[in-house]
């Protein structure tokens, strides 16, 4: 989160002090890096996640229940978090690369790269762990694999909407969904309000995302996140499961791609409107104050508590 | 926690030092910054733990178990506290202003404020609530919203007791469960005792309020939470539950308005009876000099305990 | 645990420095306040354990499984620990308490006023449960209390084995479960080797409870504690159940008033003997040396593994 | 973690500084020190972990799931870890022993006391749990040991493969999740990336235990470890389930030995390839660089994030 929070900021000083003797052999190298660690933290943020699910799904009710799945994916991000650290932030979500570009904690020109990886590493863990469960999934459906009915398996990789609802409903579903995610995210690293250490970080964001799938996940699978939802689809429609990944659900497919990032601006909008921006007598622009500025902070607010 | 510790103290600085060149302008306006940050904080709260209701009384025993409720709201409460955070507290709980009313940590005046912003957080989430989970309610009981019965679904929003449980039962019922809440909470905030870190306060209070669902849910879905059972149950008569959700449970719905209080002032009362009280040779009124008198604690009460 | 660790340091100081001009006075109302620390921790622990026992037993299969009640347990031990946190080291264990005297962490005069309070603290939670149980264990057993059968309700209150347990095999499991706890109690305590701070040692030491639960629960109900076993158990003789509390499962219930206390003391010992005793260069009655030895000890540790 | 990084760096000042002083006996009673503590790590870590193991088995449903063996795992490694602490660095795993080997951060040397130690705990906690469990077993088999049927009780001490999986997916299955263990405790301990204090490796190494249990457990029983699976193997093979253990999963009783290892130095080195090695401004050899760079890295990290 502070990683998130610091680009900014550090980018300003960046402008301010210069640093014109770094060759741009440098830079590429650092793009690399960047693309890599985001890369990989979504690997295997998106390998114990989907691998939660195919263990549920193939194991029919021995090998665990759909909090296994919450909990799955919840230790999964914040094993992911770990794994890209400070060198990308970890986002591993396209709705929270665009939420952060448009509240410029991230340079748009750095969104490309962040997608690129995200696609890329969600790819890759669908194809892994479609080896990985290659006969678990091929003893459970008898070699049929089906994006709807009873031994469907499509569901392991990419998310599909309940029966009942409609695609309004789940596009509200996945705007809320996103949204109660990025303003908790903003919330969690707001330095001025009640801030989490650094290492306290991956297991707080895995959290909320545990929460989020037990309270927000039965409508339509809790994707709120478009890279980790596409990428699995069209594996799965080259794969094996055919262009029905895309019909099912009255065309479900694009919900998670559209809603997301509206919802995560929304949300992170929400918080910033409701607390962010109240913390009246903090210069925002300048890092270095908010130090000084914490017990002023303290004393205000303790002296409104008791007007 | 020890946002809730420090008001009285800071206030009392405020008093001596005076601070007369702040205008009524800031005043208003840092009356609104707590009430839309415990608003926010509430409504974040309530609409993940109502959502994991929603979720398992539609999911029917495929999205998540009892447990699953325990877990949503207890980290519910977490993700509420890091909402609302310095600003407001984040009580979320109309028991918990009044107690800390009643002990000298917030100002009666303040309690209307967060009582409304409480009820307004609350009313809101249900509405938000419904609205994500109407397609599902509706296909869960075939469009007919009832209180109780098989397919009742206005457990979702506020709680009623279970068929066994008497009125006077129900009161002690709610009475213990939120004393259990204070006594904890009181602990969790006395510094002079086993104080935790204010970056693990939110996981802390989550765990104590899963703790509680885990233990005392079962007679009447703990409420313990004035403000928490009385919006949304005014909101489910209003959205199509009807008057019924004042009449069901022999007209259980001010239990949880009047035995919450109750107990959070006698469960805080008792731990100050127990324990606080006797931190005997530390001042109380002066905070700056528990830091000098711990290793004195320390010594002191080691020697006693080698009697 | 740091706080078990220290007295005996402390005390030594406190003898060699004198403190003469205390009265006896103080050192009484300190003994009370020890006393009341205690009960009040066992109260709360107790309460939320057996309350979660209760919530399983009368819920048949609706509110929660025996993952509940581990849970439950778990966390109870955790919020007690917090409770009674540095003014009784919130033992809320015979056993526990015991080992300590053993091995010189409390002093034997004290141990009566511990058994007192974790005896004292554990009936008044056994009454409170049933109080606030009392509806739903009649109505689940239509009133008719009993020990043994398909609606016995005393396994909420005390320990009972499991059909196919002989004394002698029950007599093990709880040696060895009650080892297991205080191993794991020494480690975590162990400044030499891998230290918790204070403010994690609550969430530590319930999750060792859980971890105890998990494993080795199934037997016998892991008592591991004398007098959380016996309080509950009277108090269930005079509250209906009879005298059978006593004389079911071959009258078991001196198993867990013997067991556990020589299963603490092997275990603490087998601790002492793998490891403890093996952090060779440094002082062991020395605890200001401790900070000082701790880098030497790690450049010698490191140089041996490489050898 | 770090206490696995150390060595190497630590080892390099020793033998620049020297220290011919200490005397061979302490070289030796050294060896025996870290070899104990590795096996009472290890011995506590399999005994609570087989433990959870047999009581889920002979409970029949009603003493924990599946997700119950994952926790049981879990927290088991979480407690091993601070048991063995930092005198031994508590791998309790032969793949891990073995990566660290490969990767410079333990003597090759010292492996073999590694290994010792860790089947020694492992089969001592076999031997311990089956006479903990010896009633249990028996009543739930009717005293008939065997390792497959629907009453098989082997699978609580050593991994058996599903019925669906050849000894190819299987090898795969373990080389994939050992690959994931080692890549995600080469990112724990990555001290230039998000490293997590001393105090939170156990818990964190226990969390990603669970993980690994939770989304790829199913398939052979996630064993991850050559040691952990081996010695109770053997053991169950001397105690009545004869060489049944050898045969059974078309001979699946080497692929747990020879598949970790390959996994862990796989899942190790892509970590290395694809963060660790792109820290590229910091000396590697030089551990006290660390503390310097750290600003730098993060200045240099955001220019990157905002090209």
């Amino acid at each position: 989160m502070k990683d998130l929070v610091q680009p900014v900021e550090a980018g300003v000083s960046q402008q301010r002090g210069g640093n014109l003797t770094r060759p741009k052999v440098w830079l590429k190298n650092n793009l690399i890096r960047v693309g890599l660690a985001e890369c990989l933290s979504t690997y295997v943020m998106m390998s114990f996640g989907l691998g939660s699910v195919a263990q549920v799904v193939t194991g029919q009710g021995v090998f665990g229940h759909y909090l296994s799945i919450n909990l799955g994916f919840g230790l999964a991000v914040a094993m992911g978090v770990y794994v890209g650290g400070k060198v990308s932030g970890a986002h591993m979500n396209g709705a929270v690369s665009f939420t952060m570009c448009v509240f410029h904690r991230l340079k748009w020109k750095m969104l490309p790269l962040y997608l690129l990886a995200q696609l890329l590493g969600s790819f890759l863990a669908a194809g892994t762990i479609y080896a990985v469960y290659y006969e678990a999934i091929h003893d459970y459906c008898g070699g049929n694999l089906t994006v709807t009915g009873e031994k469907a398996t499509a569901g392991i990789f990419a998310t599909y909407p309940a029966p009942y609802l409609s695609l309004m409903a789940g596009f509200f579903d996945q705007v809320f969904g996103t949204g109660m995610l990025l303003l908790c995210l903003m919330a969690l690293s707001d330095q001025k309000n009640k801030p989490i250490p650094a290492e306290s970080e991956p297991a707080a964001v895995g959290l909320l995302v545990l929460l989020i799938g037990i309270s927000l996940g039965s409508n339509s699978g809790y994707a709120i996140n478009p890279t980790r939802d596409i990428a699995p689809r069209v594996f799965t429609a080259m794969a094996g499961w055919g262009t029905d990944v895309f019909r099912a659900g009255n065309g479900w497919w694009w919900v998670p791609l559209v809603a997301p990032p509206v919802g995560g601006v929304l949300g992170a909008g929400l918080y910033k409107g409701f607390v962010e921006l109240h913390h009246s007598h903090l210069s925002e622009q300048d890092g270095a104050m908010v130090e000084e500025a914490v017990p002023l902070d303290k004393e205000t607010n303790t002296c409104l508590v008791q007007i």
